[in-house]
């Protein structure tokens, strides 16, 4: 059975789980604590990172891919249905750009200063952790929204006139930081509106059901008419 | 003329140059340092980092691409020669995963605390950096080292049979901290045998002739025996 070693907050494997749904792939998921360096991930990805998929392709044999944006061009490779790259290469480099640009950037700017130190501090047992990175973070997201907003001025969907790898890149990261109530959204209303349409995609509907124990979402995150 | 905005010591902009000259495509070279800012380098590429290549593409046009890893896919399917990704999506997948690696893994734990920590002294007029980040650094530097051996251990190439982009990746990491003398070549042998392997080739020969101003690399450094 095809399985994703993932964590429910962790944007990385939100993409993974959203393109496995648009392309129609059920899989079986195993949370996979990243910190306690489990042998099982350590074996299936020596970088000792989520998500891991482990695939059966339809040529046979099990293959382990990682890290996030290698299962994504895995995934556009292996199966056909629901593209999440256009066909051209200029276009395909715009859409690689931005899905790159929340993997690295967004990660390091926002992520690991708002939703890693809210995983952390969950881990620690609800300590708080000093509050001036919360605040650069914040400030961070206000202007990676304001980017967003500049793009879906110009554009239908982040990279284009479709919808692509850099929308479901950008929903999974903007999904994990709203669990933990750090996107505002009534700041960006274009950024709000795209963020619905994603929202309301049947694929990203067991991503919004997730709950982690004793730490519930606010209200609107998985309001559909927020 | 197809452009690379780049910094000689910038590994993903060694990469970009070495995939660029495997494939027989000609390019203008402009030194772009990213902490000046430069509008241009803004107007290609929003995250205003190196490498971007701009591309007139046979199909017409012109086309801004980045980061390093975008421009690599971009090559591989805009050109067919020379291919650096190997014909099945597993195998794809383990080359893609290794030049990841070196993009994310390697720059956190080694160019972040050796390479770039060297460069910044070099533009603060050769004052000396504290230690202690120069010995982490050179300690992840062994473990790193170590895997690749580990993996040369078991194939001819990084990824299997064949040169890849994870080969190109690998080389371009190290022959930048090579230059800062940064890697401890005599400690691992099959690997040193491997750079050698890709040192000779011909796409290789620009970037080892490269040289900053009044920090020369050492001797070994574009020695093909050494």
């Amino acid at each position: 059975m095809r399985t994703l070693l993932h964590m429910p907050l962790d944007p990385g494997s939100r993409m993974a789980r959203i393109l496995l749904a648009e392309k129609g792939l059920p899989v079986c998921l195993v949370e996979t604590p990243p910190w306690r360096e489990p042998a099982e991930l350590l074996a299936r990805n020596p970088a000792g990172e989520i998500p891991v998929l482990i695939d059966e392709p339809p040529t046979g044999g099990e293959v382990a891919v990682a890290p996030a944006l290698v299962i994504a061009d895995y995934l556009e490779e292996a199966y056909g249905a629901a593209p999440m790259l256009p066909a051209t290469s200029a276009a395909r480099g715009e859409a690689r750009r931005i899905a790159h640009w929340f993997d690295r950037k967004f990660e390091s700017e926002v992520n690991q200063l708002i939703l890693r130190r809210r995983v952390d501090e969950r881990l620690a047992g609800a300590r708080r952790l000093e509050p001036e990175p919360y605040r650069a973070g914040a400030e961070r997201m206000r202007w990676h929204l304001d980017y967003l907003a500049w793009l879906l001025d110009r554009r239908a969907w982040l990279a284009g006139e479709r919808m692509t790898l850099a929308d479901v890149a950008a929903a999974a990261h903007l999904s994990a930081n709203d669990y933990v109530s750090a996107v505002p959204w009534s700041e960006f209303p274009t950024v709000k509106e795209w963020y619905l349409r994603m929202k309301c995609r049947p694929s990203f509907r067991p991503i919004l059901a997730d709950r982690l124990e004793g730490a519930p979402p606010p209200s609107h995150y998985d309001d559909l008419d927020f």
